[in-house]
């Protein structure tokens, strides 16, 4: 059975579970998730198997990128969707309440019977949180490519150069190591543009002697990479160097004290404690990580409120940050994947201040 | 008073006239054409005023992009939201039904009474149709930047490179000419790849003699731009150039028959009859256009079965196209301000083959 059997298996085993005899699948990494298509549209499971309903734009990929799979093409998405689970003869109906619209559940509401629909929690997300080798394998690729362009940017820039500019080159680089794209739109964020966490490159020029906040990761094969690093061209001003060794120390903690097992507000409590300490909590407004994978930004949250837990397989960012309005931000982020034993780095960007 | 104060103002008007005490507002393009902020949060209009509804990572963002607004990062957004819903004592509290989730308005539920709450249609998406002259400004500003990254592009392209490759470049030129990034990922299909309307650029060579469908747009201070060129480098084949000149044919049709006070269905008959009768229709699977503006695809839909009608001050895509599986496609799309007269073009790439 590929991947992708497996994970419509387990999806179909909680489908019997809830007593759901039909399924709406509206997020786009779920859909690509259970089947591979990447292309828009709406994904029915039911009895009978599985539907993706989309239109001409995207009909023939939907073919070619899925197995076992119906595809349609006539008419609105949602039509598509509403025909089959009627004809279906369901009993109950789920549907994903975080990735449906209040519009189109109106819209399901006119046509499958109200005592049928079941708002769903999104059991896909929690299935997606713990990474198969091939996902793993993807991930570690991505990581590698936004490595490999990373060093060599670092290499060749200099002060003057432009934020916007400088962002362009990552991102040119990451694309001619393999990427298919960044994973998310790269943050190079130079002196006080530091202190704002998603900082847009603008046309200020880098200056040495400053931090510069530097976000990216690359997308391959559907996958993300997420890394950050804070860099100074030139000598760092004392309080650059004082607060980057401060922001690494917490990472570190963290890195080296997070394990399977543990409470995700543990892990994040790991690198707050120690930034508390030194004076600087109120300065980390942000969590301390993330899940990543066919989302940027997916879970678990590694984060106060978190109620995740963390487990093999996963794979997170570590990522504690200081922002001072008016001076600046560092940042340092690593992209780890979670083991029995700890935490196991998929990123290799080198350190170096 | 400023273009976000006359938005507001006629807003307001449209609130008052639902009777809504209070709107809660979703949409990221809607928040920001009312108050001209870009980052994540939601929007809440009262009687009081506005409130910007964030967390830590936009909080200076929100406070520098806007004028007479209030900014609170405390908390979840959609939970600061609804602290202020109660607040502000409104009988009649509106959301917008196509922005909001499911599992959002089963939060809302559980906090305004159900009683006060009112789906709302899209009525900022209808405002939002018509263009002010600073929007008309920064939307030929971006078409100009991706006019003049296409012309040197165009230039350099021989057979053999990737499309991928290509498709960065396009990106790098845009980039370096004063875009902020592409408006969309850019597509450079060739040969059969180009029988997909929506294709990702891939490891595939361009060859000399094949179409190559280009897809491309600058986003400018926020506003889009939207353009696609076929192209052929070498001597065209045939039914290369055949097919080319029909679909050139049907874009000319429907540009110079449409004006202000057209339904945007009859828009889109120009150019779907003429290839009816050149047996291209169901080759033809996709609407002939849509408006372009905060995003790069908005209303008006320019489709058979939109609504719509055609005003001055509109700013659509004319782009019929051809696609055959296994040989490849032509589309062919102008940007053009609807005027009293008709239609004035806000791209000039060459349209030759």
């Amino acid at each position: 059975m590929s991947q992708y059997g497996e994970r419509i298996a387990r999806f179909r085993d909680w489908m019997e579970a809830e007593d759901l005899g039909a399924m709406l699948i509206s997020s786009e990494a779920n859909l690509r998730w259970l089947t591979n298509y990447s292309g828009e549209g709406l994904l029915v499971i039911d009895a009978e198997g599985l539907l993706i309903c989309t239109d001409s734009r995207y009909a023939a990929q939907a073919v070619e990128e899925t197995q076992e799979v119906e595809v349609t093409a006539d008419g609105a998405h949602l039509q598509q969707a509403m025909d089959r689970l009627n004809e279906c003869g369901a009993a109950r109906v789920g549907f994903e309440r975080a990735h449906l619209s209040y519009a189109s559940y109106e819209k399901l509401l006119g046509t499958v019977e109200d005592s049928k629909l079941v708002p769903c929690a999104d059991e896909i997300r929690h299935m997606r949180m713990v990474k198969d080798s091939d996902e793993i394998d993807r991930i570690r690729r991505a990581a590698g490519i936004a490595d490999d362009a990373f060093r060599h940017w670092r290499e060749a820039l200099t002060p003057g150069v432009v934020e916007r500019e400088a962002a362009l080159e990552l991102h040119r680089l990451m694309v001619l190591a393999g990427a298919d794209r960044p994973s998310f739109d790269i943050i190079v964020a130079s002196g006080p543009n530091g202190a704002k966490p998603h900082a847009r490159p603008g046309s200020r020029e880098i200056c040495a002697g400053e931090p510069v906040v530097v976000d990216w990761g690359a997308a391959v094969d559907g996958y993300c990479s997420d890394c950050t690093r804070t860099i100074i061209l030139g000598e760092p001003h004392r309080r650059s160097r004082e607060l980057w060794q401060t922001v690494r120390e917490a990472q570190i903690t963290a890195l080296e004290g997070l394990s399977a097992g543990m409470e995700c507000r543990e892990v994040d409590a790991l690198a707050r404690d120690l930034l508390r300490d030194r004076g600087w909590e109120s300065e980390f407004g942000h969590g301390l990580g993330h899940g990543v994978g066919l989302q940027v930004h997916e879970a678990p949250a590694v984060s106060q409120k978190s109620e995740d837990e963390l487990a093999p397989g996963m794979i997170i960012t570590i990522e504690p940050g200081v922002y001072i309005d008016g001076w600046g931000g560092v940042r340092l982020e690593e992209l780890v994947l979670v083991t029995e034993e700890g935490a196991s780095a998929l990123t290799n960007a080198p350190y170096d201040l």
